[in-house]
């Protein structure tokens, strides 16, 4: 059961925004995300009156990616913007949340519900009053209209329990006229009430125990739920006792620490490191623990797991072979199978895929070796550390980037999932704001780079250093592969990335074309961490790594 | 009756991609926007291969609003993405598309019905295949998904009528293994039957042509809707004969154009021109035809009109005072009340409001004058002329750009109902593509810019030579008027926006603080049409228009 700190019963005298902020903050938000714009100004005053900072973006779904990356970090996160010129913005990146389970709760404006009796039509509006709302409700798990005083603060409740709850992202609509309002009632918080079949959850970790300790050959393969749900400290407890090797998948990367002596690799089928693939695949008993069975988690369906060998556990479902236990949440079923004591065959992990290896180790640099990829890839590997939060865009900054290995939990990035371009430089926004003792690197492509890339403006405004290493491909180089041919539309108009430097009016900027010149620019970058830096990297023609090419080969057939 | 050139009846060999690729261009669309993405690959090699010009946009809301500028001029565009990450991020584009009723073909790709059956989760879904089409359903006139070959054309068919006769968008999406799928029927367009009850019009147009004889003092509020019908000769052929003044309202400024001897001027009740105002609101008769009643175009519901007076005219709608009328089309409304031939009383049109006249003639430039939007707008106004379209981004930009003097018809753009800031850049990239013989002048403040400026580089890479106007006040000017107090979060990130132009690589930028500064630049862009010009203007201390000031005062109240 997630508790939350209550807060105190007494709300005597709060306005409806002031208890919307209150709750928020009893979640841990100390920081939202947004831009303002009429329908919403009475309440950006409030916040700005209040103990939380706004972080003010250059556009609405950047503050939606930046809100998703800081929820990713700190359990919950919050963007605050306009009715339906700003909402309606923001959906992609709410999309991408609910799709990878991110908890981000949108706070949107709407017209006052006085102006609304007028019966024309007010600006920003789309058909009715109720378009956004019907909107959100396709990619959020509650959504509530402050519409009702008696209500609102119960409303308020529950939404964000659900966000608590399901790791979801949640819609919060203030009328306008609603802000100041105080509700002539005594209203307390009484906590969340999480439903949990304990004979059903006894039952399943009972099946999973004997199974456990019949099998010669068993893995963990860890999932991305386990950081959203705060279970690492859990799943290591059980797996260390059981000792029990871990693999994890893509968008499950850095839930455990890639240093931690039971950890074996990504899992990714066919695209994946092959002797990770061969260990997973011949386990007799496969643990999928919060991880999502999506296409490129799954090394586009080229996983082979039998599903007579799986115990499959989510926070929204169970399945031990081809049955299935409702009602069991994840946390109590990987803490009781801890309490069981099980011990399961102790299992040789292989040298060659032994936790702290180096796949590749990195090669020096050559004065003019072109650029590709993986090879940088590796160079920053040898410079990471328990201090640094990595995010990759989508494409090849992330296929290259899951050979990276991640010091502590959680430090790594991405929209693996849903694989929302131009997720990172503003995620590099919210991951900053929320460890500003971290110093975040961005890996990204120039087609993303181009979509969101002026959120770097919003991160040098307030102070932050990251490294953004912009890959430059001319273009959508992962669609290249995807699709054979020589098309027109696969190119992009090139930049001069480095001189956003100036039009931002801090950082340095480093332009590289060969191996020694970036490997200066990351070492400059690393020496100087009090500046932002901007690394733009030509690469060498058709680079690709190669897990891009193994991917490639599979997706070509669906294209 | 809308009438569109039918296609050739045999469809004989062609697949859904061809097919749908001669219908866009039937409907006279010779350029799409957009970004490629896997689900969509397929259409896009199909679209390069066709006589259609991909316009490769930064991002896909960019390419939203480069497609609707685009159908405001043309009659109708298109733009074309990815399933979700594309489709989900053009949900405010088209949602204003929606507002102000411009015919926008939205093209998505979606996963391939063979690929569905796996039951795992693709990439890019949010919750269900059917997400993206719900939440299109929201703000668009008509949709399918075309999944099934023996209804595909005729599918096609029926949105494309959608689009074309109600202005506003549509969607449709193609999963991806259905692109080439060659439909085994026989299928011819029939054209488009449209509903228009002969009884009702005839009538509508009695009442109203002896209520007009019978006037003392009428007058004609033109609205967007004569633009996008394309009724702007339907309507000047009846003002002339009936020897009718005409105003526009906000949104339908320039559907006439603003040197025709019967224009007075632009009606904003207490927002706008008082003289103007006046004259419209001692009318005794106001054929309010095409007009939007929104509240920005109402001047925050200070427009003075009573019902009895008004005949009240669009696609929608008609009443005549307090009594309605159905399935009258406004098309035949307005030819219909020419053909009575009926005369109007002579009105007299006071000098202050006659066409032609300069409200506020520019003063000379002084030396160390600081800039205000109303001084450059005016100088402005003495260089547009037939070959210049202006657009205006929302805020004081669009209240001041008010003042110009449009010369020809459409050659205004802005979004003044929906008002959703960032809409300028990306439209400018519509409007050069839909006429590249004009030359293109964008207003657009700083907080607008920082939003979607990025587009810029796609108008410099595709060689059109826009003249962009950055009204810079350190913020959101507009919210410091609308609600009081000193705010932090009106405040953005301070660029050196000239610098842009190094980093797309081609045009000229102008940094301007003073009168003389300013024309100079303003001459410099005049001399050299065959770059483009970045023109950054740092505006007096809280400067605002004498429009946004009123508007401010008048909305404050809800804020």
């Amino acid at each position: 059961m997630t508790m939350t700190q209550p807060t105190p019963p007494s709300t005597a005298n709060l306005s409806i925004a002031q208890y919307l902020i209150q709750r928020l903050s009893d979640y841990g938000i100390e920081d939202i995300f947004g831009i303002p714009g009429d329908y919403i100004l009475s309440f950006y005053s409030e916040l700005e009156k209040s103990k939380i900072n706004m972080v003010g973006c250059t556009r609405e779904d950047c503050a939606g990616f930046a809100a998703d990356a800081y929820a990713r970090i700190r359990g919950m996160g919050a963007l605050c913007v306009t009715y339906c010129v700003g909402g309606l913005s923001v959906c992609n990146s709410i999309a991408g949340a609910y799709a990878e389970k991110s908890p981000v709760v949108v706070l949107t404006g709407s017209p006052g519900l006085k102006e609304r009796a007028h019966g024309a039509l007010l600006h920003h509006m789309v058909r009715d009053f109720k378009t956004q709302y019907d909107v959100f409700e396709k990619f959020t798990i509650a959504g509530t209209e402050l519409s009702d005083p008696l209500t609102a603060f119960s409303e308020i409740d529950r939404v964000l329990d659900a966000c608590d709850r399901y790791k979801r992202p949640v819609y919060i609509e203030l009328p306008r006229d609603m802000v100041h309002v105080v509700p002539k009632i005594a209203h307390g918080y009484s906590g969340a009430v999480h439903q949990n079949d304990p004979a059903a959850t006894a039952e399943a970790i009972k099946e999973t125990s004997l199974r456990l300790a019949d099998a010669k050959k068993p893995i963990i393969v860890a999932g991305v739920e386990l950081h959203r749900f705060r279970l690492q400290d859990e799943l290591l407890a059980f797996a260390e006792a059981a000792n029990l090797p871990i693999a994890t998948t893509m968008l499950g990367k850095s839930v455990v620490s890639e240093r931690h002596p039971n950890f074996v690799g990504l899992y990714e089928g066919a695209l994946g490191d092959q002797e990770v693939t061969r260990f997973v695949e011949e386990s007799d008993l496969i643990l999928l623990l919060g991880a999502f069975l999506s296409d490129i988690n799954l090394g586009i369906y080229t996983a082979d797991l039998d599903p007579t060998k799986c115990v499959y556990a989510t926070s929204e479902n169970l399945r031990v072979s081809h049955h299935h236990y409702q009602n069991v949440e994840l946390k109590e079923f990987i803490v009781g199978l801890n309490t069981t004591n099980v011990k399961a065959s102790t299992r040789e992990i292989p040298e060659s895929i032994r936790s702290g290896r180096v796949r590749t180790p990195s090669s020096p640099p050559t004065d003019d070796g072109p650029l590709r990829t993986s090879w940088m890839i590796r160079r920053l590997n040898d410079r990471i550390d328990g201090d640094t939060i990595v995010i990759a865009d989508v494409g090849d900054s992330l296929f290259a980037a899951t050979e990276l290995t991640i010091h502590d939990r959680g430090e790594f990035l991405s929209p693996a999932y849903y694989t929302s371009m131009g997720f990172s430089v503003p995620a590099a926004l919210g991951a900053a704001t929320a460890r500003s003792d971290h110093r975040v690197v961005v890996i990204v492509g120039d087609g993303a780079f181009q979509m969101t890339g002026q959120e770097l403006s919003t991160l040098i405004r307030y102070g932050h250093n990251p490294i953004v290493i912009v890959l430059d491909n001319h273009g959508y180089g992962t669609e290249r592969y995807l699709h054979e041919g020589e098309w027109k539309y696969n190119e992009i108009h090139p930049w001069r990335y480095g001189e956003l430097m100036k039009v931002y009016g801090r950082g340095i900027s480093h332009e590289v074309t060969t191996e020694t010149q970036f490997d200066n620019a990351l070492q400059a970058a690393w020496d100087t961490p009090d500046q932002p830096h901007l690394i733009h990297a030509t690469l060498q023609e058709n680079d690709a790594s190669e897990t891009l090419r193994k991917l490639a080969k599979r997706m070509s057939k669906t294209v």
